[in-house]
């Protein structure tokens, strides 16, 4: 395990309560054996990690092997590298044609990675992620974004739906990509307006329940059968079609 | 190794001797190590490698480490996994308002993948490739582009030059992405030609020798000071924004 890897994760009980009360370090998630047995500590971090909203795993003992060589008594907290913004601050700043970018179960690191550089060459504001069923921010991510990590807010969220609930009360548009969508994404004019695109998991697409918050469904239009677009390349395309919109005037 | 890279390689001079006179697989290139002498068979494989217009290098002896189990005889073949299309046979077909890329020292298997997939999607009708400089399709790109490689010629030329002087003799227009370039890409009018677009490398760009041949030199605007959009995703926003000028009419 390089340097670059262990940076990443907090071993052991003791260690990961005291960076729980310290509260500077950013959790992405804590892992627990499901082999090992209740006790005051263990019990601690599970109470601390809900008055904080962080996401706590039960998972196979097997997964501990990985980190054989550390005294991890069966708790590991996995840190991200970077410090994420409150969607609240977020919110409270001022925005004018600002758009931002919602991942809905993206699992790949090199497709976030690709996805936080796109948003950062083409001025989107910040990047929503929920803490369940999506890539969280690693060192891969960091690597393959290119240092764009750094350039933008992160927002991760426990519920994407009250997270788009919170944006639409404030204001912003709501779009979602899916496969059926009668619009193009070349239909929609972005230019007057802050907007939220969610892009969904390349298999399963958008959630049901975040499409039926969005006021827009639009789709990319398929030359061929071939009906499989990465989805940091379908981002690209929307997303570089507003800027143009932006850039031109034109719709 | 796994079987899936086993089938890629050839290895032995009689082995590579024989394939080279089948011509039945598709080679990507042969190497050969510095540090066995020269014989007759050696000089059969160097003079069929010529006729056939296939790359052999001389690589140090290491690079054959890997190969270690197999009685390579420091000669092994590169076996590409696709039937590579003729320049030739592909301009003699009829094309209308056609578009093709030109990559020029794509590096990334993951990135070449994803560019496949995104000019099958967008209906793109062909790729052109450099033998040399530039990543070669391999079980990698094979498995990124999630089948889209059986669905697009790809053509392997060894001088990209004389390939888009041959285009332009056949009246394709050839653009040339460049961060320096005056217009934007949605600026031209892609709508009544043929055109190659040419991608180069994320960091040096597209050669000097094929920027002189290009008809016309594009960028995409950057909203920030962060000015590194990865190959694929630039492609991804081009490429569409080609499809949304044929599919509305409106440059």
């Amino acid at each position: 395990m390089n340097e670059e890897e262990q940076l990443e994760f907090i071993y052991g009980k003791n260690a990961v309560i005291e960076a729980l009360l310290a509260g500077t370090r950013e959790f992405n998630k804590i892992l627990i054996s499901k082999n090992i047995h209740s006790d005051p500590k263990l019990n601690q971090i599970k109470e601390l990690a809900q008055q904080k909203g962080i996401i706590f795993q039960f998972v196979p003992t097997e997964k501990f092997q990985q980190w054989a060589e550390y005294s991890h008594q069966g708790v590991v907290a996995q840190i991200s590298p970077i410090k994420y913004t409150e969607l609240e601050d977020f919110i409270a700043e001022k925005h004018e044609n600002a758009s931002l970018v919602i991942l809905d179960g993206v699992e790949d690191s090199h497709n976030l990675g690709a996805i936080i550089r796109t948003c950062v060459c083409a001025g989107v504001s910040a990047i929503i992620i929920p803490s369940r069923r999506n890539v969280q921010i690693n060192s891969i991510v960091e690597k393959t974004s290119a240092g764009a990590i750094n350039h933008i807010p992160i927002i991760k969220v426990n519920s994407l739906v009250s997270a788009i609930q919170k944006l639409k009360n404030n204001d912003w548009w709501v779009i979602a990509t899916e496969a059926s969508a009668k619009d193009n994404y070349y239909d929609i004019n972005y230019c007057d307006m802050n907007f939220a695109l969610i892009m969904g998991a390349e298999h399963t697409g958008i959630s049901k329940s975040l499409l039926k918050e969005s006021d827009f469904q639009i789709k990319i239009p398929m030359l061929t059968d071939f009906n499989s677009l990465n989805v940091s390349n379908a981002l690209s395309a929307i997303i570089f079609e507003t800027v143009r919109q932006k850039q031109t005037g034109n719709k």
